[in-house]
């Protein structure tokens, strides 16, 4: 494949590719323009080893146009910090080569080889609750302290924070989007993109410069769940994006497994109808190991799992406040003084203890939340 | 059978019996008062057709004494307003002869034809949260206008608002105790005590006046699971009581479902454990008939699924103000003000109005919370 970003420790040959390498690029993003809806034939004759040439002669109206719009690509692939990564390049994730509609190039910011090992997608509203953004936070951070790669959509809510989860954890994640890896959607994650593109990839099948549209999210939600080996719904409504990826995850043999939650407040509908068709259920990051097979199965304790939370895990029990803070919810003095029985003066020299230590915070109307989200 | 309690609305026969029924009866509650470990062989003799003289023989160290002690509970049963229902009688419930560990007598306080009908267990915490106890109130409700009797342990958290929410949709509801049917544990249920015996039953295989003890309430499970056709547990922690129900509810074939809920509080690993085995997943009424083959399965909507709910659960979704107001999470005004963007002039109002329709409530620390547990 051609075209490489100019960064050498980030795509491992950045000089110019030779006329033939450069040929094979030009066809493969030509491919990579035309209407989304013949990746499948086009996945079809890569698949069968017809060359890409013969796929754009075959499919392209005006073949040369396509080849003269591909070579601009190309031009602005390089000028916008991308890497494209072609059908048949080393860099090619595997896990894309085998599904039915595989993208004939995808565009690439950050590092190509955070896209080879073992990731896990974490998708869910976009609207999320507190309580799904500490569950995405949490599982995503003990999935990458696992040595996990998190995959997500760069969205709002729960796909940002499993971005944030996994980095704060200092682990990899990738972002794959539905418009040109070079453009960020929504505009306020530009500070996120960039710490992806760091410790990870923003990933896109969308030539650069492509604006995000409606139409493209589905599709690239087939992408997010073919670069995992396992998608995970927090908080997925009847209608949620996220049971779309959950869907394209079944077909291409993946595993799905969903949080649980509240029933009354219709915000886990999907993810539940999820469950009651066989989706595993997710408390912890070794649930989802255990499912792949990558962690032995346990004798669950009554801790969360992962050993970094013990100590807190202790803290909790240990301390009436802290048990009055559910991860996720926010609670007021009168409500811890109503659960510790404590009086208010013995409450507040504590809160300001735990406050100093990072376990929890103020937030507004003189509530106090958890910080860490372990048990 | 031979005693009964004298109010013929509740005992059909209340005059004094034969000396053949008086007899039996005594040898049914001598079986009852050896110690409970028998059950299992009394159970396997009574099915047999040994009579119950014989199996006192067989099994007291001084069946005479035994017998003078049954006579004395006979008087006491009478005088305590209970109505004792041996195997063998009419009145004794089918969903009892079939379990391995039958109680021999059953002493009921109510009307003992509520122990016929459709029944549903539901179980659960006794520190349930409020989410726990909205869920509780909202099922046995919904079950309740469905006819199903409702049928729990009379226990703190997920027990009484099962049983208070089965009593405030005019249904009827069983509680079976852990101690005699004429003692109320906890005694702060004294109140809930009476209304379940007036719309109900409470119900024990423990001689009037047993005193509550920790090792009756495990046994006492296996009745309740025993009397209903399905178990549904509701935020079961790790080594909650409720798991002892579900196992009972299994050995006797009976379904468990659970209802899913926060997996970082610690509070449901016990209820997503069992759903991880097995148990189908309920987030509404309809889910558990349909499970029990006694509704058509359905395409589920955005809707809770009861009628009675669809009108709040439209003002839900046109308000932005009840929208910040999961069921069973009190808000401050602050919330409810950065989550609709209405400036608080705007929110009191309409959180007046809202109050004045019944449909929230103030309460603590100047939060607010939803009185309504449908979506």
């Amino acid at each position: 494949m051609a075209v490489r970003m100019p960064d050498p420790n980030v795509c491992p040959d950045p000089g110019r590719l030779d006329a033939a390498g450069d040929l094979r690029a030009r066809n493969l993003i030509a491919l990579s323009l035309l209407p989304l809806h013949h990746r499948r034939v086009i996945g079809a004759e890569l698949g069968a080893g017809t060359p890409a040439a013969a796929i754009v002669d075959g499919l392209a109206a005006d073949a040369p146009a396509l080849r003269a719009h591909a070579a601009r690509v190309i031009a602005i692939t390089a000028a916008r910090g991308l890497c494209a990564v072609g059908w048949g390049d080393d860099a090619y994730p595997p896990l894309l080569t085998v599904i039915s509609d595989p993208p004939p190039v995808i565009w690439v910011r950050g590092d190509v080889a955070s896209l080879r090992p073992l990731a896990i997608a974490i998708v869910g509203s976009r609207a999320g609750s507190p309580y799904a953004l500490s569950v995405a936070g949490k599982l995503a951070g003990d999935l990458a302290a696992r040595g996990c790669v998190v995959v997500s959509g760069l969205a709002r809510g729960v796909d940002s924070a499993a971005h944030r989860g996994a980095l704060e954890a200092g682990g990899l994640t990738v972002a794959v989007l539905g418009c040109g890896a070079d453009i960020v959607y929504p505009a306020e994650h530009r500070g996120l993109a960039r710490e992806v593109a760091e410790r990870g990839a923003l990933v896109s099948e969308l030539a650069p410069g492509t604006r995000p549209h409606p139409h493209f999210f589905p599709l690239r939600n087939r992408i997010i769940s073919a670069l995992a080996r396992a998608v995970v719904v927090i908080e997925a409504g009847e209608k949620s994006g996220s049971l779309i990826t959950a869907r394209t995850a079944l077909e291409q043999g993946r595993e799905v497994l969903a949080v649980p939650g509240n029933i009354l407040n219709g915000r886990n509908r999907g993810g539940h109808a999820l469950l009651r068709d066989g989706a595993k259920i997710v408390e912890t990051a070794d649930d989802i190991l255990e499912e792949l097979g990558l962690a032995p199965a346990r004798r669950r304790d009554p801790g969360c799992g992962s050993p970094a939370s013990k100590s807190a895990s202790v803290t909790v029990s240990d301390d009436p406040v802290m048990a009055c803070l559910t991860p996720g919810d926010a609670c007021d003095l009168d409500a811890i003084a109503s659960e510790t029985a404590w009086p208010v003066t013995q409450i507040l020299p504590r809160l300001f203890e735990l406050e100093l230590q990072g376990i929890i915070k103020r937030v507004a109307g003189g509530r106090w939340v958890r910080v860490d989200s372990s048990c």
